[in-house]
């Protein structure tokens, strides 16, 4: 299959065709093993799908107000390019929301497709309403002043023990959220899309009634 | 604005025109940063918002079967007033499902707009239809009788990680559970109102493509 | 009450009658007190029920492929009987998705009720699509080829901190999984149907506005 | 081997002659397999070695000062008789340093014979120099006034994960800590003294140089 | 008591004659109940007790190698006066050891009397050699190049659940760390060395063969 | 410096010369940075020192009596070869005592250095008094007949989150567990005894006083 040469094209019908299962069923085949967030990063809606260029932030637990706390995380908003999807870490804190709807809002307006909290956020209904796509690891309604601070962005970060780096592609649905390397894209969704026509075939077999036994070893997906 | 002097129609209004963000940042200007309850704490249904007065329940762990198990549970249940929401403590067990359907229903009917309960509940698809908003850590069908212990109630507890004194103000809704202190309460509305317009003015002109920086830097919320 | 003779109406009965609570009430009282298993296994659609005779499945973790990684597992499905529901135990694992889609499939062909599984899963909206009842632990999308293995089926196992053997009836809905022995089955069913008699008086009445106290004395059920 | 009739005697060659290890598969045998406590009990010193009769105490978290705070527990340590061990439940709790040095003084004055506490104490140092035998989950140094409270004691408890009743014989050392119950007391020592036995000639021929598989099938024992 | 001037001659003496448990029980009365850290920040040796001014230091998790890692960190050590407690918090992590033997050597050199580390340390044997008194949650041999980066110091910092501020006092010893605010410190001491005159008494009396009841009647501590 | 050709001198030096901290640098340095094993593995003695070739042994939790259940146990142990140690993954059970005195006496036998076990042990006295170096999660006094099973040997494993094969070679010591992969064996050895310089002379010059800037600026090691 020849892929959409424009990014947008292109990242819609990953989110139509493709689902995380099949990502990671080939990105293991490729050696990439460890590309799946922990499972506790969940989406505020279980059809969520998102797709596209990860757009780092880093930020970490304070203990004061600090002048100006809003200034770095600001500017990372308003960097953001159409395509991406902000990736957040937090060191997995549990002490504040660090993403809310205002947030939401700029950077939807600025083009992002979404966003990986790992952490908490709030304005939960809201950004529901926005219609934008969101992760996260629970939900506190109080702000970041005084207890997270953006300190980096567009850097190589962590984030539910996954290492992205700026460029890597992120592909989120209901069972999770992986990080696609930028330098085994292309061939990472070639093999995907394949491998969704042989799942297709098993099932359908399944429904035959057929035993997964020879069903398995005919199509060899599972 | 001048609040409803009714007490129902003060609370009612609060549901419709504030949400938990908003009190958090307005609780942390008046100093009391720690009023969130932990993010473990949940809504059964995403869309329940209650506001009401802490009506505190402290249950234990317990081993074996007390005498007379639910006699103080009862005793609390029963001597709910209107405009109440309980809040019960049980150290954070999941031994048991504390709150059921038949407690949800007594506290009701007498007049009780909802429950936090920071534990495990039951009888979760008869509370639903029951329409009783509630929140709670998880779910567990087996009863408090042998495990936990109602021993005090209207008595100071922790829940969530706050303090909590009968006469305090409750404010949940799917960010979280907040306490307002009962000596803030209508200077933290106030502000509160306030805050809400400044966020709507906010989102507008981001909606109009306006930069985070720029917006931000003329209304000063996030 | 005489019970269904057939299996299927008998099932279907139970899960249009009771829930887990009065089936807990009633295994505590015949000593049973360690039968719901922990609060982490939770339904894919909160208005899930299932029951049935438990098909144990034991899996463990590895750390490399193993030949013939899937043979166990694919044996396991295979050999399910209508009127089961798989029950797998993982130690807790949190590493891959053991159980999915094409597993689901083939498991309903055979006539399987529903899946408990003690871990993670993955393919979430295609098993909703199914309409096959799935309770677990959460989601990661990652295969178990290298990361998990069935060593064992139709074993007795340890599942949500409960002992499950072969022959064992499931009952599961919203508030969480319990496991019937076999030996006290039909007391078990019949005894937690006259619960449901006196629960629904109980709530008649307080639905009159009688305090908790006179009913509780009336009717011994809370 | 005839065990000694006078309790104090029986306790002391059971701390020089036995260990945990050897009395918790003698349990397994006679179908008690849940008799040692979690792993997080640990001894002040890893030559501890403490055999006695249970004398439950049962703490539990409380958020506000309690008149009269202390009663219950001064009441327990002074009714504590000559032979017996406190084994106290604290819901596992890390607010508060529930055992300390003048408790543990008090309890050794009346005949304790050591402490078992799921939960943490203080001044410890004082109680290594008073050279009274404690386990516990940790080290905390506030007071449990205002924290936690006793409510009860000689009553059936949870510590560790078992349960222990009044009358149950504690043996506890650097492996943790086993709940005899007091129906097979007698013969689980008998059975032990003669596993010891057994284990002793393993680890003679092991030290001959013979491999693992024949000495165990020799005897039986690892 | 007449306290020493002298901060040296003062804090030697508080090493030697008080201890946490009496702290935090002055500490209590004065109304700080929160100043207790976390019961896993444990001394590398048992008999450890250090007394001294915070000197404190923000570390955070990093996913990447910083230029100049170590400036903030050497600037800190460098900066350390006489008669200071290196408290370091680095969000509880548990990726690097934060803390070595240099770093050690370089705080004693400065006059540093200690240093607690709400995180993991390494180089334990050499700075154990060295004699100097340290607590942190456990130890782990990476560096923290990469991992961790101290990004502040002498600012309010969070160490094991409990607020810090350059000028508390830090008095820690095997029951664990208490920070005792500046404005308290005074009287706090006073009260303390007070309080341990009333507990000798009531050592006395009990090894007499008291009862608890009747001592603790007596001099109203526990 | 010329390596020791013989192995048990090359691994004699390297207990006496090295420590992990520095085989940490060095496998950092050659971009190997997550060799260390979780915090939670601690050595029985403090002073334990260990080296050695990894000889794998995969266990994983069972819930019933496998006939034979010690069989590969046995065979895995009779089959230790001199200068290796145990590495045994029990998925971080804290079910059961894997591994105890008899193992240990039976694994010296063979010429085993050490043992690591990322799970709980027993008869931690005995062990103790045969001097075999041991690295565990902590103690449980039950065995593991009926709870975890030895299902494979010299088998790729993760034990405390890092991959181990058979021929990797083990560094433990007070700060930890430390797997130095095959291939950079020498290299990793080679370079850590002369980072182990560079360290003797940055102490030196600290212990005379010089300022951490000015020594880390001459010889860059911290």
């Amino acid at each position: 299959m020849v892929l959409p040469q424009n990014m947008e094209e292109l990242f819609n019908m990953m989110e139509q065709k493709l689902y995380t299962g099949v990502i990671c069923d080939t990105l293991d085949e490729l050696g990439y093993r460890n590309q799946a967030m922990r499972e506790n990063i969940r989406p505020l809606s279980e059809d969520t799908v998102v797709v596209g260029y990860a757009k780092t932030i880093h930020a970490v637990d304070v203990y004061y107000i600090h002048e100006n706390s809003y200034d770095k995380e600001i500017e990372a908003v308003d960097s953001i390019k159409p395509g991406e999807v902000v990736v957040a870490s937090t060191n997995s804190s549990i002490r504040n929301g660090l993403w809310g709807e205002l947030m939401s809002t700029a950077s939807k307006m600025r083009g992002a497709r979404g966003a990986i909290i790992d952490g908490l956020i709030r304005d939960t209904r809201k950004i529901k309403e926005l219609n934008f796509p969101l992760f996260c690891t629970g939900y506190k309604p109080v702000d970041s002043k005084g207890r997270g601070l953006v300190i980096d962005y567009d850097c190589q970060i962590e984030a539910g023990g996954v290492t992205v780096n700026a460029g890597d592609v992120i592909f989120a649905d209901v069972d999770g959220v992986v990080v696609i390397p930028s330098d085994v894209f292309d061939v990472t969704i070639q093999r995907a899309l394949d491998k969704v026509e042989r799942e297709n075939k098993t099932r359908a077999e399944l429904f035959e009634g057929k035993l997964l036994r020879d069903v398995y070893d005919k199509y060899g997906v599972l």
